[in-house]
């Protein structure tokens, strides 16, 4: 951590462009490019000013008309000196800087580099620090309240407490131990029962939490599935090009059967275009349908869509895999093709629809007003699916106190560090000696410790950062 | 321009963005959601100083910790009280920081509007502010000196050097004219002549370097012709998907048959796929043929590619056609396909190829060696292709005092300019009176002072700004 790092923190494609430099040599390094049109040279200025100037990258050779903005430490982002060059957003300039920049002593930033660097210089725990990469990735209200929230050190606040509560719960027990030999209790066996299970109290309600944080920062998983050619896709596109803000397409290639995520009344979600289902021999396609169904399983939403083009026994066929696997979600049925169907068979088909429900959905969440006719082509009754969407989702409303807990190595330490509580809870009941339940009580502080990065070993470090991008 | 302007001066995908605000009212509307971490609200600290703090879209609801950097009038880049936040780079962020600033009176800035401001407060000229807008589409060395010449004020310079020739010319004229009843010759007709000539060498000059402007700026243009399935489609991908940057892929439905635009040797080259010759009756196709062929004319270099699997008499049909319309032009002819083709049968087609271009293609800019065998699926011998297109393009180094026009906009008004000094020349050889000599003269120096913007109307101030993107 003695060099010096640069890296373009914003794209390409505006009016400006970002460089950010930061460590001991960052002010020298760029004051030996750039030359203030009035005043003294980077080195004398105070910092948190800014100077207007050009960059050369030789005598004669001006790059760019610049604004620098230099912050010394410990007064920075990332508590090391920092320099912020604002150039015009053109690619070569942007390029050409930062190869002058190299050429100088700086190195190119690692991903999420210039975060970790704040964390290790102790402007942020490791909490705090994962944060900020939600924070950049938040594109709704709830998603961006959660991340400030952490931010902000609420989630950290709560991890303290627990703390707390469990060094007192070790104290207690480790002076009974120290005094063994004389066989006196200072800690009233129920006393302890009591303070674990208020421990194990908090600790459920944040691991549980995390479905909500879940939902909120990466979208409730919604499963579009029915047979092939039902017009899944088409619903997914007429869903997708709406007027509303579109939050990113998928890639097929990376994350397989996902296809889009998109808000809908401030919630993210995130639909699944399943393969469709029928029987085959063909090995491909059939890892493609069991693909789809572990998809299903994943999500807490089902939309079946009936084309009701095809036969009643081939609907059957669908229904009866299908069906049984939508136990615990909720399930809305879609009869598509409504403008190209004839009433009647439109309004037997829905019938029919009902009934496959009824005879096979047992334990699925369904009410009758949960199937109705769309046409996904001309985008007719998709106002019922989203309503039924946000209904479905049920996210509570985030408060700026709610602590919610939505990163998945958060929520892995969590659950530790509560299966540790839970071995206390059991040793308290079965007598077994203080020595034993203290090495469960450490286990769980250590598991809590993680999550701000008191106790972390550097390959976890690096993994953690590895996902924020460039720049950051 | 009393009002307060505000966009978004970066894209979304970095790790930061940045919002500009100007206008007298910035710092003040700034003030209402920023609350620093230490020190003074904003409307009391100095000019060039960044404070770091909060915005909040309401009490106790916080949106980010952002940096806020103030500039004051006049001393920023549009001559106005002007801020910069720089914010987290989510969307969510931005834009509910954006509708922050709109409610406490800030208005989205059109594009542009931040450089107009900047031209309107008198920080530049007009071809000075045109140059930022040139710098931040720059993605060559050439391109990217040009822009940068032109924006430190070469070119400006040149013009008012030339204007004050002109006044020189003109104030000779009218003092004739003054004195016209006495008969008094103040000016020599041969000393003005000479001064005429002058003037006119070096705006013809700079009228001439617009051809290599505008190779560089937008880059040379290449037309890719042949018969239909010789493999042009496949030579342009194979161009383009190399390794090194590919500028830009604009899109078939904005300008027709261009394919792609992308960097070789340093040099810029905008690609036509042109649509196959063939004789047709189908109109539509005619329609396209038509067009391939002005865009054959537009261009300064063809690349004809010959399918060596064709026929003989079908590929004279074509150089019938072709190879008289690319007089003056710099022509290659690649035999594609030599990786499926018999060897005895691929040196037959290079030899009629070769007799092909002798017997039609008069005046053109061919040597022996410009034609050869690739395969454009396997990329093979495209190495040759670069180093042809280099040597065909053949553009100057650019150093940074060569004034060089880029603008189609300079380039008119200077074409105006030399056709009225074209008419003082003919009139002065005519002998025609003084008075209506210095008419020319006069219309000479409006529009050359077009082109710095002394005098422009607001509707083409309007176009020219409108090019910008929002946030510069």
């Amino acid at each position: 951590m003695k060099d010096t790092i640069c890296a373009l923190a914003t794209t390409q494609g505006g009016a400006l462009n970002v460089i950010r430099v930061s460590g001991p040599d960052s002010i020298s390094i760029v004051d030996k490019l750039f030359v203030p049109r009035k005043g003294a040279p980077l080195a004398e200025r105070k910092s948190h000013t800014v100077a207007f100037g050009d960059i050369y990258l030789a005598p004669g050779e001006l790059l760019d008309e610049v604004l620098v903005t230099i912050m010394r430490a410990p007064h920075s982002y990332t508590g090391e000196d920092s320099v912020e060059i604002s150039c015009h957003a053109s690619s070569y300039i942007s390029q050409q800087l930062l190869l002058a920049l190299f050429e100088n002593g700086a190195r190119q930033a690692d991903a999420g580099e210039f975060t970790m660097r704040a964390f290790m210089n102790g402007k942020m725990d490791l909490s705090r620090a994962e944060a900020v990469a939600d924070l950049i990735a938040s594109t709704s209200r709830a998603s961006h309240r959660l991340a400030m929230n952490q931010l902000k050190g609420g989630f950290s606040e709560q991890l303290s407490l627990l703390r707390n509560k469990l060094l007192t719960l070790t104290s207690l027990m480790e002076l009974e131990l120290d005094f063994s030999e004389e066989d006196v209790t200072f800690a009233d066996r129920s006393q302890l029962l009591a303070l674990c299970d208020e421990i194990e109290g908090v600790m459920s309600k944040l691991v549980n939490s995390f479905s909500i944080g879940n939902a909120v920062k990466n979208g409730v998983p919604v499963a579009i599935v029915g047979e092939t050619n039902t017009g899944k896709s088409t619903l997914l596109n007429a869903l997708l090009h709406e007027d509303r803000a579109i939050v990113s397409d998928i890639q097929g290639t990376t994350r397989d059967t996902i296809e889009g995520v998109m808000n809908v009344g401030g919630v993210t979600f995130r639909f699944i275009d399943t393969a469709g289902l029928r029987d085959t021999t063909d090995v491909v396609e059939r890892m493609g349908i069991e693909r789809a169904l572990e998809q299903l399983t994943k999500s807490s939403i089902a939309l079946w869509m009936i084309d009701p083009l095809q036969s009643v026994a081939s609907i059957e066929d669908v229904a009866k895999r299908l069906l049984p696997m939508c136990r615990g979600k909720r399930l809305a049925v879609l009869v598509n093709k409504c403008d190209v169907t004839d009433p009647i068979a439109l309004s037997n088909m829905m019938q029919h629809g009902k009934e496959l429900v009824e005879k096979y959905a047992d334990g699925v969440e369904w009410n009758s007003n949960d199937l109705w006719a769309v046409s996904a082509r001309l985008a007719t009754n998709l106002d019922k699916l989203e309503d039924f969407l946000v209904r479905a989702a049920a996210l509570p409303e985030i408060s700026s106190h709610d602590v919610v807990v939505t990163n998945a190595r958060h929520y892995e330490a969590l659950k530790r560090a509560l299966a540790n509580i839970h071995d206390v809870k059991r040793s308290l009941a079965d007598g077994i000696s203080s020595d034993l339940v203290s090495e469960s009580l450490r286990a769980a502080i250590r598991n809590l410790s993680e999550i701000v990065g008191e106790v972390t070993c550097d390959e976890v470090l690096g993994s953690i950062f590895a996902n924020f991008c460039i720049g950051k």
